[in-house]
C-alpha cells in the first residue's frame, strides 16, 4: 500500500504504508509500464523499444489510487497503474555499496563441517517437494548428492533430465572417468586430482557437472568438494590486495590433449560482476596456461595470491569428503564448487561417468516450482 | 634465438637476437616448465600444483644454451630448458595498458558497408579450406552466411555438426520460427523485431545462434545483423561516461513466457574483462527486466546511455541486411552480433528454424585446423 505520491516532471517520490520512501524516474516507470501496449499479455515480453519512448518524456500526473500508483506520461498522454507491491519489489533508490566478493541472498558458503546435502533417487522422481529441496541445495550450497540410483551406464543423463539439458562437448554427451592406457586427460588415470573446476579452458564454461558412480571398489578414489566462493572470501579477508589481483587480471587456460581439439580461454580465476559480486571461480592446475596478461611488476604478488588461494583450497578444513557407492552421484555448480579426487590403485575398479549441464535450466526449474507453490518455500 | 641471459635469485633478464629485452620471474618459469615431470607428455596437462613449488624457490643458474634458455631452480636443483621462440611468444614484460572496450587482434568491427561473409554448403562440407574460411569469418566478423543448403527440416543441425555441438534449451534442440496463434515468444509472430542478442536472460547465454531458412515467400521478413562491438565502440568514443555506466552496472533480463520456465539473469549490457576487453553485448528490448542495480543518482544517465546505444543499433548505417532464401542460413556470435527481423505479412509464408551452439567448439575446430595447416593461414 502507498501512503503518498508526489512528483515533478522527471521523478515521483513515494511513501509506502510503513513509512519507507523511494523515488522512481519517469523514464524507468515508462520503460517498465505493465499495460498491454507495453508488455504482451500472453508471454510478458516488452513490445516497445527504448527508442519508442519520447526523448522529451515527462510526468504530467502521479497519484495514489486504491493504494497503488497511477501516473500520466507526456507527451503520450498515457496513464498507467503500478501496483504498490510491484514497486516495493523493484525499489532501486537504496544503498548499492557492496563489499568486493559479496554473494547474493540465498548463497550460503561453507567449510568442512557442512553435512553434504543429499536426496534419494526415487524420492526426487516421485515427490516434487524432494526434487525442489535437492535443486535448492545446489542453488544454495553449489553441490548435492543423489543416492539410491540405478547402476546402468548412462543413468547420469536421467539426472540432467530432472531439471534441464546436457551440454555436449568434445568429450561427448557424457564421458567415462576410469583408467585408460593413453589418457587424453589426467582425469582418465588413477592419479589424485587437486580440487579444481572443470574445463576452465572452455568459454562459456560448463556451469554444472554431474559425476555418477557405477563401480568403486578400488582402494581410494574418494571425492572431495570445496566451496570456491568460501576460498575466495578467505583470500579477500586475509589478503585483499591478492584478491584484487586474481579478480583484476585474466588468467589463461588451455586444453589440446586430443586430435582436432584446441580450447583456450582468457578469464580471471575470480570473476566478479561489475559491482563486485562473486560470479565464478576458475581453478585448475592441469589446464592453466602461461599467464601473460599480468604486468611484470604485479606478477610476483599475483603468484603469491594464487599460492594462497591454492592453500585454502587444499586445506582439509575446507573440503567435504565422501566416497561414492555404485548408483550414487553428485552435481556441482562448476562456477563455484571445486571437486577433487584421491588417488586410487590396487585391486578392484573405479568407474564414474560424467556429463555437463547448465545452471540456467536448473535455476529456471527451481524458480518455476517456487512460483507455482510459494507456500512450500519455507 | 637468445643473445644473453642474466639473473638474480628471482628474475632472469633475456635479450633476444633482435635486441628485445624481457624479464621472467623464477616462479613463473617454474610453474610453466615444459619438462615431462611438470607437463604430461601425452596430453600436455600440468602434473604439479602451485603448492608443489617450494615457497623458497630461487634461480641458481640461468644461461643461454644453443640459443635457448637453460635455468636451474633451487632448492629442487632442477634444470630445465625453455625454447627461445616459446619464451618470445609468452612475454609478459610489456605494456598492458588498454583503452576500455578494446578488442583482441583478429576481431574486425564493421558497419553497413561490409559484404556479408558467405560460404557454400557443398563447399564447406567437401573442402577444408572453405570450411576454415567460413569459421574464420565467424571469429573475425561475428557472423557468416551459408548458402545452397538443403531445405529439409532439421538441416540446421548439420551446420552445427560442422564445428561443434548444439546447446539444447527449453526451446528444444531447435525451434520453429514462424507465426503461431498463441506465441510463447514474440519471435513466433510476424512482428518486426529490433536488433537483439538472443536469450540474455540465460546464464550462460548461448554464444552462437544458427537461423536456417526453409520458406520465405512472405512480403518482408528480411534479416539484419548489427555489430554490437562496433555499437559499443561508438558509444565509448562519443560518450565514455555512458559506456562506463552500461559496463559498470548489471542490467536484468527475464523470460517466463512458458509454463515451467522462469529464466533470469543479472549481467551488464556491455560486459568487459577485468582489463577492459569487450567480452559480450546483451541487448534485448523484449526481455529486459526492471533494472534495479543502478543507484538512483546514476539512473537517468544510465538510461540516456541505453537510449544512445539503441540509436546506434537502430542506425541504418550500422546494419547489414539480406533476405534468406530457402536452404540459406546464417550463424551469429550471440555475444557480439545482434540480429533483427523486418515485419512480414500478406500472402506467402516464412519458416525459419533456429538453434543454439557454443563458441568453444567453433573456435577449437578453427584453431585445430590452423595448427594442423599453418601455411594456409594467410
Amino acid at each position: 500500500m502507498l501512503r503518498t505520491a508526489t512528483h515533478d516532471g522527471s521523478v515521483v517520490t513515494l511513501v509506502f504504508a510503513d513509512g519507507t520512501r523511494a523515488r522512481f524516474h519517469a523514464i524507468w516507470l515508462r520503460d517498465n509500464a505493465l499495460d498491454p501496449e507495453t508488455r504482451a499479455p500472453g508471454n510478458g515480453q516488452r513490445l516497445i523499444t527504448i527508442g519508442d519512448i519520447p526523448a522529451d518524456l515527462s510526468l504530467a500526473a502521479a497519484e495514489v489510487a486504491n493504494g497503488d500508483l497511477q501516473v500520466t506520461f507526456q507527451p503520450e498522454g498515457k496513464t498507467v497503474a503500478f501496483p504498490a507491491a510491484w514497486l516495493r519489489a523493484h525499489v532501486y533508490d537504496r544503498d548499492h555499496t557492496h563489499r568486493p566478493g559479496w554473494t547474493e541472498a540465498g548463497i550460503t558458503t561453507w567449510e568442512s563441517g557442512l553435512a553434504a546435502p543429499c536426496a534419494d533417487w526415487a524420492d526426487v522422481h516421485a515427490n516434487p517437494r524432494a526434487k525442489r529441496g535437492w535443486l535448492a541445495a545446489v542453488a544454495e550450497f553449489g553441490f548435492a548428492k543423489l543416492t539410491g540410483g540405478p547402476t546402468e551406464p548412462g543413468s547420469l543423463l536421467k539426472v540432467a533430465d530432472l531439471f534441464g539439458y546436457v551440454r555436449e562437448t568434445n568429450y561427448g554427451p557424457y564421458f567415462e572417468v576410469r583408467t585408460e592406457v593413453n589418457p587424453t586427460n589426467l582425469a582418465y588415470t588413477g592419479l589424485g586430482l587437486q580440487a579444481h573446476t572443470d574445463n576452465p579452458y572452455r568459454d562459456p564454461v560448463p556451469t554444472l557437472q554431474i559425476l555418477y558412480c557405477l563401480e568403486n571398489s578400488a582402494e581410494g578414489g574418494d571425492s572431495i568438494v570445496v566451496d570456491g566462493f568460501r576460498a575466495a572470501e578467505r583470500l579477500r579477508d586475509d589478503n585483499p590486495e591478492g584478491f584484487a589481483l586474481l579478480a583484476g587480471y585474466p588468467a589463461r587456460f588451455e586444453y589440446k590433449g586430443s586430435d582436432g581439439v584446441c580450447l583456450r580461454s582468457r578469464r580471471p580465476m575470480i570473476e566478479l560482476s561489475p559491482d563486485g559480486q562473486l560470479v565464478a571461480i576458475r581453478f585448475n592446475n592441469r589446464s592453466s596456461a602461461p599467464f601473460v596478461d599480468i604486468p611484470f611488476d604485479r606478477m610476483e604478488a599475483y603468484y603469491a595470491a594464487y599460492r594462497q588461494l591454492g592453500e585454502y583450497i587444499d586445506d582439509p578444513a575446507m573440503g567435504v569428503a565422501f566416497k561414492l557407492e555404485p548408483g550414487e552421484s553428485f552435481i556441482v555448480d562448476n562456477t563455484r564448487v571445486l571437486h577433487a579426487r584421491k588417488g586410487y590403485s590396487g585391486a578392484g575398479s573405479r568407474w564414474l561417468q560424467g556429463c555437463y549441464a547448465d545452471k540456467d535450466g536448473l535455476l529456471s526449474t527451481l524458480a518455476a516450482m517456487e512460483m507455482a507453490q510459494p507456500e512450500a518455500a519455507e
